[in-house]
């Protein structure tokens, strides 16, 4: 038997910009006995090539998330947060100085949720802290397809000796054996590269790419049909490096882009996935010093919302 | 008979950053005798629910106006200056601390330049003023027909006790019989609703919804056919609320919402409008603390700009 | 018996920029049973006469609070939250579009604290909800001295018929009756008046005027002598609007004047102040929307960690 | 016979954000018969050795001086606009392309107003304007005693063939007589010189050089007794560049120097020069896209209005 | 023969953010005894209409060339600095007060690097400083027909009496006989001009125009198919001035229009143009005083990496 | 025999916006044949314990340095680049995934400069550079004494597990004998602490601590006096963490703290200390993305000018 959820604040009763500083003002995690979903902050940017300063996006989604209405999400027809308990699970305490430290608290914050039932939802932090998720994740549900969004493949070797950084985690998940074998694809890509090797190895690794450029040769659709089709119904990892927009739509990110999706085109995207799969998602990239008027945090924070939603549409806890 | 028309100043003669600091640098209402476009500003913030600021809308918009070299327009193949007297009308002196006296000015204001025969263009200030332009625009033309861009519908019945705010206003207009029913559209719509009743209760009041997604998936030549025919030839009140745009296009609003129209699409819409029908116009929801190098105010001029330029393909006053 | 405070969280465990998003990372209201200081965010800038924003003050207060290594105060040679309990109370859900209701919510929460035997520390939101807190402190302790730190007098009468605003809020309380009379200052004066006869009327009410030019002319030791020996032992309201330092020092508010304190001065004369004495304080009129990388709300969270220090050489509960 | 001046327009009747464009929204000239001090704005930097963009300074100082309620000036006790009719004339239209140009079109418009009897004061604009007003003032009142606050001297002699820039304008006022030999005064110098000679040709030009530093070993009251005791009662042009101020107070400014004046020590200087001497002033170099929050400008605005109150404790025109 | 390029600072050994400041980190001229393109840095602004600050584009290109991986692109297929051997040729030291000796500047430096057998790309400074360039390419190599991307014609005759300015170079190139006869294009042009004569002008100048609005109504390959055809084979010069693309994508530009091109659609236009008949190009009008997290600057960096390699699939020299 | 030294680019030939993007202009390391004074990036910003962005931080210097018209410096009266041979030794490609090794780079680097006669100046880079430069240095010269401008100790033990970080470098410094004991001063100090014991351990680490406030306490002259006269004519390494400055003057920093001193107060301290004892110098914690208007990286270029200009006085190398 499941209960009524407990909702986030009524933002008709106090005000969005007062209040509660959890993510779309749902629940502290405390404050409820079992969640369907839980948000949990990853604030950890040791991992980067070139711009840091995505440890402070946990807290900048989280204040954007105040924009929102939660209530109703028309696009998806669902009330996201009356179907599923969702809750904020509060920041992992990430080791600054020590990625793989900051690894492991993070595959034992996201293990705890998922142990519980939950689905996690984390807010990066760079995309290192994936790789954290992905071992919880295959622990409990078993090697997943991965769905990531990105202008990036982040599936280099290594970078100045360092094995698990921003480029680099999907090659160490392929490698530790996380990810179901072609399965997976990276949507958004472009820009160049170290090597046309880059291109070669990643294929290896079993990934399928759509370009940027793709979006206009092959359209929204049928680029969604087959990453859909491609995850062949296994559990679905969703990765989404804020990056995979436009530095337009999001300027405030570490390794901007020339070239990217619009907004429109990435809820869009995000939106047709297939809710029943989806295990587990991030949103990472998100680099407070370099945004303007939250466009870039607000961004994040609806994709987070629309994440929840398509979970919602698949069913609160049993 | 008519008089040629005073322009602007010439910005061949006095650079664009320099002098007059009217709207596209027309004259001043007290500079002609008369006049078929007034442009008046509506600097109040009073009635929003998120990021206030636009009250210092009026004055940016302006500033961002010097960039327009406003003697001829090709995309609608008229010089608006040469054949219509537009003028600037100062700004509504409005009362910051309550919202029906602010209302109450601005009606005053509204009807003394349509009883003179002129169309106005208001430049907000948030949308809570486009109820006492309506007002004034109402009890002249009778009701009119509402063709509104902007990402939120602005038909909510009432925030925190307040009846008359940026979210409220269409739903008033429709309840004081300023609207024709079932003549009115929003486009651009998008982003989540405080409840599902909020699309249903829209729709009593006889709008109808374009949302941001149609312009994928409707086209905009359809879009804009399926607007006028709804006007049913009515007078119609052209309202554009910034955020109709995406963030990355309009930052400097108060409650931006993701995956909005495109610039060129917006130019594309009202561009196409029915010249004759309008009778007034606002632009709203301009926020300067949060914008960045005048691109949301340029945008908001450059909207005015093509608005009187509709003005003047429809002819000056006899 | 007093149990031994339950402090901030530990920034060698948990990162600053990561975990709670309570003010300095204290504990909330509801992780304790009693407390001796409360941080009360009051969300509303409803009465402001320029830029408006600073209803997002609370949060960007707490966000910027991250920056603070609260342990020991090496200025005031105290641990203060290893002597008092103090706690972050939230926010007050302030209506925006009714001042008077808005008041009575500050009131309403203010006089809870008080009454649980807190000493509250408001977080602005603009000066006007200073009127709120005075209301409920002077209930419980009876006519208070007026500490006010502010580039402007606030005891103007009224704007566009409003008559509380955050420009006349001291002249309200004094004729409420919630002041003693002659035992308040304001420190910090400058820049140009309404008219000749706010000084004469400011007067009247029982101030004193210390200019900011006056630090200079005067120094900061005799100032705060002054201030000191001007306050007769009554109980001390403690009112900080950011403005009283130079823009500088704190761009983001919503009417600057050139010329004023440095930080250093501020500090130096708030350190100064008289600890057993105070009975409540504010700190007002930050910004964000004009802030530039957290200057200002940095100014106002070590202001606030300052007067809770100073609350703490004066000794927790008994 | 004096009639009454006509004040500005008042900020208890129009909100300060609203309204009249005009510096401190004093009236435009072509609303009254006479005057006695006239703001005149100079939207030129091609001048400028380093960052551009004070064209737009004229703009954003008047924006800026709607934070203004200039009534009654307590610092100098004088309600200066109602003492003297002061007048904005709008801008010279300078020649973007043609110094030359621009400097004989600054010449013209400075020598009407003072022909007309006003004392002008420009809104630059960068420094090469003053050698356009220098030449039209001294024309009418003969040579005058530069007051000049800046950070750099000023009298180079040419960058890249050109003989009048930002640079050099005081070494060519020299040259061309228009000042009184040794009776002028530069305050706030600092930063490094193209060449130790720089120093000794200064000197030979009949400047006295007070440093930035010369403020603390010196004293504020000192160095004013003796820029006054130079100029031995000529007439004075006085011309503040904002870069005189430390970078932090006035970020928006095209040559900023480390180590320069408070904004507290700067009011200082200027409300002690002598009012019966002042014949002509000017404000430059304020380049608003440097500028943040409005700091830059609202100083230069604040500037101004001293400026125009010390006129008025000389009194208006008999 | 042909030695193997020296190419740019490898980013596995040598962090982006550190190291050289050579544009995409590649040599420097004197580094090498040959190359075939070059990079030349116009740092000149002398020529602007509106905005200026395009002075400061050549650094901040080059410091956000950066962010690039240069080695392989993906879009083009080619790696594009081990094909042909590229250079940093420096800055031209452009006198900022006289176009004309500016234009001659760059005209010898141009024209040094053409001679020794390279391909120039300049990073503008405004665009007058394309006429300078023009005039020596066409020296070497003939006419030339022009691929010009921008908002504007910048086929006006004069401003204020300057012949030579951002506004005019087209038309002085077409009269000095530097444009072959009609094999000239403008591609994304939008917003008002000084007259409809302009059309006209322009027209006969041997130009013709693709508008912003094209991009929809005929699609990109269509419109870089008539762009081709229309060179007719001749030697092309590419010249894109930023601000073709919306101000959404950059901000960071003196004459903004609303309306504009994509990134993602600039991308696709560029990387479709002939490689083999491109002989130089420049990329001007990035004025970073009024960019936003590098995404102009980023913008012409990326740009011109696409330049680079188009020129590289044409071959490096023989 | 000195040769003349190789100075900057002259500003009056190429302007300071164009051509070389050394420190200051002056010679590249491999331009001249020897050398006096090397100025070397230290780009890593891995150490910090809450804002980073320090990795740009010498990339912004350089470009700020810019400003400077470094020929003669009157407050030294030293023609710096004239009496030594100054260059720039471009950055250590310190690895940003591991501390130690960066610091093994650093040391490295610096041995190699040290060792071929020249005195370091180091740009940061985060604190935690100090460390490598110090064990260089002092492997050379012996134990140092260190002269550290700051607003924190760094003197904690360690962070997370990490001990070699941006607050724990000079305990590390004092733990491997690089400090001669009891020699070294601590100038700015201010902000909690983490505990009263990092006092206590302090002081037992040999230093002597100045904080802010005893700028107004003791005196400028008064406190270089102490700090030179606690060196006992040890060599001096001289470390200035801009965030001695206020925020107001230093916001591009990653962990600023209100009441910090002025630019005119540092100014006054650095050109006071001993000019014969510097044997190398850093400058660090310049945060570029929290920057405006380049001030902090003015502040430091300019302090980076003051420091070379102390060594010039120290005169060349024999």
């Amino acid at each position: 038997m499941t209960s009524t959820p407990l909702g986030p604040v009524d933002g008709t009763q106090v005000p969005r910009f007062a209040g509660s500083a959890t993510f779309a003002r749902i629940p502290r995690i405390d404050e409820v006995s079992r969640f369907d979903v839980a948000v949990l902050g990853a604030p950890f940017d040791g991992g980067v090539s070139y711009r840091p300063g995505a440890r402070f996006g946990p807290a900048a989604i989280r204040q954007a998330s105040r924009h929102l209405r939660p209530a109703y999400n028309p696009a998806q027809d669902v009330a996201p947060y009356a179907v599923l308990q969702a809750v904020d699970a509060g920041d992992v305490p990430c080791n600054p100085f020590d990625i793989d430290h900051a690894l492991q608290q993070i595959d034992d914050h996201v293990a705890e949720l998922v142990r519980a039932g939950g689905r996690p939802l984390l807010l990066g932090g760079d995309h290192t802290i994936a790789l954290g998720a992905l071992r919880a994740v295959a622990r409990e549900h078993g090697p997943v397809a991965l769905i990531h969004f990105d202008a990036h493949l982040d599936t280099w070797n290594s970078y100045f000796g360092a094995d698990r950084t921003h480029g680099t985690v999907f090659r160490r998940a392929h490698e530790e054996g996380l990810l179901v074998q072609d399965a997976s694809s990276h949507v958004g890509i472009r820009g160049p590269l170290y090597s046309a090797q880059d291109l070669a190895d990643d294929a290896t690794f079993g990934f399928e790419i759509v370009s940027a450029r793709d979006v206009d040769r092959i359209g929204l659709e049928e680029i969604v049909d087959g990453v859909r089709r491609r995850t062949n119904d296994a559990p679905v990892y969703l990765s989404i490096d804020i990056d995979v927009l436009d530095p337009a739509f999001a300027p405030g990110t570490g390794t901007p882009e020339m070239g990217g999706l619009t907004s429109r085109e990435l809820l869009a995207l995000v939106r047709a996935l297939p809710p029943d799969q989806i295990v587990a998602a991030d949103l990472v990239e998100v680099s407070p010093p370099y945004d303007h008027a939250e466009i870039t945090s607000l961004a994040a924070a609806t994709l987070g919302y629309e994440i929840t939603s398509l979970m919602a549409r698949a069913g609160g806890a049993s």
